[in-house]
């Protein structure tokens, strides 16, 4: 006996369907590559989508081919999301960002076939085009260029495919199992590796994600997903608008904080999401600007450290209530997300602050732990750290093209965090593994003293790394760009109470500027190269 | 190739993992049948529901025994809904409204192999059991009692069996399409018929139905589901709170509004959900005593019509939202929810008001279509009326015994409803298509001219009914109940100007009581017997 409900697949050509006909009209406002604001909504959005993947499965392309795309976050890009993995094809969206060789190493692990990319990365194509062997379709996001057309052979143009391809094309059902995008970590060690996301795991992906207290995006909503597209499906929210009919602002190339304020004045943004960098910007600019950004409600914040005054300027300034979400490329990737719990409503503002600073908890779908060096479960006391791992319905198993599965041997996959869990089930993570300061036995958390650094007013950005020393194994160095004048010795006292005393710098050394990897990340490995022999010369 | 991401499947003990590991303290206030409030936890029901499981496995029961309860809405209700389901039973909820006859017809046809019954419905089931032959295990929700064990022979006890069960049981890991719950429908024509939910379709509506715009329960909430756990799965709400971690206050049998005024004063009751009748006594006793229902931010009404004011009466008196939701036992039951766009946000609160009454749009995972008698697909355009039928990831396909589906040919489910859907994509069912009135050609909504009687200050209840009628085929007669004195003809003139002429009813007959089934709806099929030829006999 098996039950008696229908059964229907959960395909993101389902999510781009439901968007059609329940929030045809609810409108797309896209900041087009060419510096045009075009306005278009989910019908015309989900009837292009179909158009394209028209196009590609007349080009011949075989079933789960994989399409690239180097662009910003605008409609094509989003029709290309629906249109590739409503096909029957993967999606995979390539970060502009990297190196030329990475990018290179990526599209032919991926085996890319098509590269749809927008007019600001045609220089970047026409050059590597000869080493990206595997692609047969270079297509221009946008119309007919002749200049264009001269510097890559074959070049198709995407405005065009779309006007001779046929509109009455039908999803085709699929297999929910089947891989409808892929996106690659971006590899600090060792080459870099892709995840390759299923239709099942992309629709509870969404469904999940975007409970009350998820992401919580609704009909009501204007998104401003500043997390770009190319960075793991910028958070889902192109599928989580789908599913629920969100209007969409897509902004473009334009990511300065001024170009944000008027973004989010002009089409009443409720909703804005992105890294912390952005956040600190658009706070700039909503100073210089003088907005008071009167639509925005909610801003969510993930991908590194949040600074800590970030919570009450945003609140106290602005009445934006700013929402810390942790995740990876290989959760697809919303991990936890940070809202109180019931018991917390009441407490003191300064006391949900620092409720509110650390990762936040996991949504339904997702499950977490800590463990020793052993591989034991470590207790959510809050205090005791451990290797991070996680398990659920949007978590990879393999990344693409290996044998060998991702997860440890009881199925869990290690995140390479090393963080708490309190017991009520907040995660803080403490350190990356692979930068956590081991001083004598004891652990430092760079992160922990960044975060001080940053709080210093004549600092203006940071990163701590573990320095090789004779007696203590390893001890903690920060390496800082300074904005006003400040000495070392001052910076050093400045973590006088906040920190216990073992675990103060022991040096700091100023630069002009901290190297950063291609998610705008500090390259620690970098650092330590320059600066991890710094105590031992000094003995 | 596959994907390449972890693939567990959707279960119901999952839900009930999430609760017990995220949300373990979380409190559920239950008020036993015993008459004493009973406060437990997330963490506890989920022990409970697994020594539940462990002992329902070692009574050697197959895999996939149907497992019956005849129960209010309290703790160890609760736990039957996930230690049966989790188990790989198939918890079935009886609706001990049903006429003892249909019960016997009930039980045989789902082979209930065991049956939880409360101390209420002691008699009944003494009464019963030797017809249930199916029934191997009779047990009494609760400890020992002498008197008890004395009626039925062979009786278990709940507290017993759980006393001497292992905690140690662990959740098999079942397919995520096998069958997690049964529920019969009230069945007014023809024998009692009943959906088969799964593991798959019961998750799925959980995430689905509890989207921002969905039901959207959280962590931030205590939910009060008045709607009883033996109907439609209490909406769903068991499994929602589990997955997101809300506080429930499960009110057992006291469910007048007095009783309920208390349980939202005293627990803090942020959202309540059941039918009109019940918000009518809640709004009745809140004005006798007085509260103002403070904690109480939104009501969920559904199952059958709104009667108009109620939108209005909740929200400038108690500052509630009332929120009107539709669905069926064959839809898991969430088909509809009614929340406003973004563009209707700053429409005037009468104009939110009309669109509030009617049931709302589908969430993600829900299709809608109206069809003419061809099963021709009509527009959604807010004035022509089809026949509605439904499509989605937790609709019925087949009902349980039968070998053939309930579906068309082209894969949808007939609601029997008939039902206007707008531009918008809301949804206004109209009238049931056996109730309709067909008059000349034009078709007369009975729901429509009850509410508008029931908005008259002297009638406390009505019914239309399609009478014979030598010309027009079919005319409406009004059966009321009156609260105050009133006359046929002042009641007729009441309709002027609220509806066409041609649809005013023809006759007004007074009674004392309306015919109700047992799920409380009007039973229209007598009425028509009494009074369908009452225009006949006139001429």
């Amino acid at each position: 006996m098996t039950g008696k409900m229908m059964d229907q697949p959960l395909l993101i050509s389902s999510l781009i369907d439901h968007a059609e006909r329940w929030h045809g009209e609810t409108e797309i406002v896209s900041m087009d590559t060419d510096g045009t604001t075009r306005v278009t909504n989910w019908a015309e959005v989900a009837k292009r989508s179909r158009r394209l993947a028209s196009c590609l499965t007349s080009l011949g392309l075989p079933f789960e081919a994989r399409c690239a795309t180097l662009a910003w976050n605008n409609r094509r890009h989003l029709e290309i999301y629906f249109g590739v993995s409503g096909a029957g094809f993967v999606c995979h969206t390539l970060n502009p960002r990297l190196h030329p060789e990475q990018l290179v190493y990526i599209v032919k692990d991926a085996q890319d076939q098509v590269l749809f990319f927008d007019h600001t990365f045609l220089p970047l194509v026409a050059k590597l085009q000869g080493q990206l062997n595997s692609v047969q379709h270079f297509v221009l996001m946008g119309a007919y260029d002749k200049e264009a057309a001269a510097q890559i052979d074959g070049l198709k143009f995407y405005d065009n495919l779309l006007g001779q391809s046929k509109s009455d094309f039908e999803w085709p059902q699929l297999d929910e199992r089947s891989p409808s995008s892929l996106c690659y970590t971006s590899g600090t060690t060792g080459h870099p590796k892709g995840t390759l996301y299923t239709h099942r795991s992309t629709v509870l992906h969404s469904l999940g994600g975007n409970q009350p207290d998820g992401l919580a995006l609704s009909a009501k909503d204007t998104v401003l997903p500043v997390v770009p597209m190319f960075h793991v499906n910028a958070w889902g929210v192109p599928y989580i608008a789908a599913s629920v009919g969100s209007k969409l602002v897509l902004p473009g190339p334009g990511l300065d904080g001024e170009s944000l304020v008027r973004l989010i004045d002009e089409h009443h943004v409720t909703i804005a999401l992105g890294v912390p960098t952005i956040w600190m910007n658009l706070l700039e600019a909503l100073k210089t600007t003088g907005s008071k950004s009167k639509s925005l409600t909610r801003t969510v914040v993930g991908g590194s450290a949040l600074p800590p005054s970030m919570i009450p300027t945003f609140r106290d300034n602005y009445g934006v209530e700013l929402i810390h979400a942790w995740g990876m490329t290989e959760m697809s990737p919303l991990g936890t997300i940070n809202q109180l719990l019931q018991k917390h409503q009441n407490l003191p503002k300064k006391e949900q602050e620092e409720l509110r600073i650390g990762q936040g908890r996991p949504t339904f779908g997702v499950n977490l732990r800590i463990v020793d060096e052993n591989g034991d479960v470590l207790p959510n006391d809050g205090h005791t750290w451990g290797d991070l791992q996680v398990k659920g319905l949007w978590v990879i198993d393999t990344y693409m093209g290996l044998e060998e599965t991702a997860l440890t041997q009881d199925g869990w996959f290690d995140t390479g965090d090393v963080a708490t869990i309190s017991s009520d089930g907040y995660l803080v993570i403490r350190d990356r593994s692979k930068d956590i300061i081991k001083s004598g036995g004891e652990w430092i958390s760079t992160v922990e003293l960044e975060n001080i650094a940053i709080g210093h007013p004549s600092i203006a950005n940071a990163a701590a790394i573990a320095a090789q020393h004779e007696k203590w194994g390893e001890r903690p160095v920060l390496i800082a760009v300074k904005s006003s004048d400040v000495s070392e010795s001052d910076l050093i006292a400045f973590y006088d109470g906040k920190v216990a005393s073992w675990q103060v710098p022991d040096r700091v050394v100023f630069v002009d500027a901290l190297p950063l990897g291609a998610t705008g990340k500090v390259t620690k490995i970098q650092l330590r190269e320059m600066f991890g022999g710094i105590l031992e010369e000094k003995n």
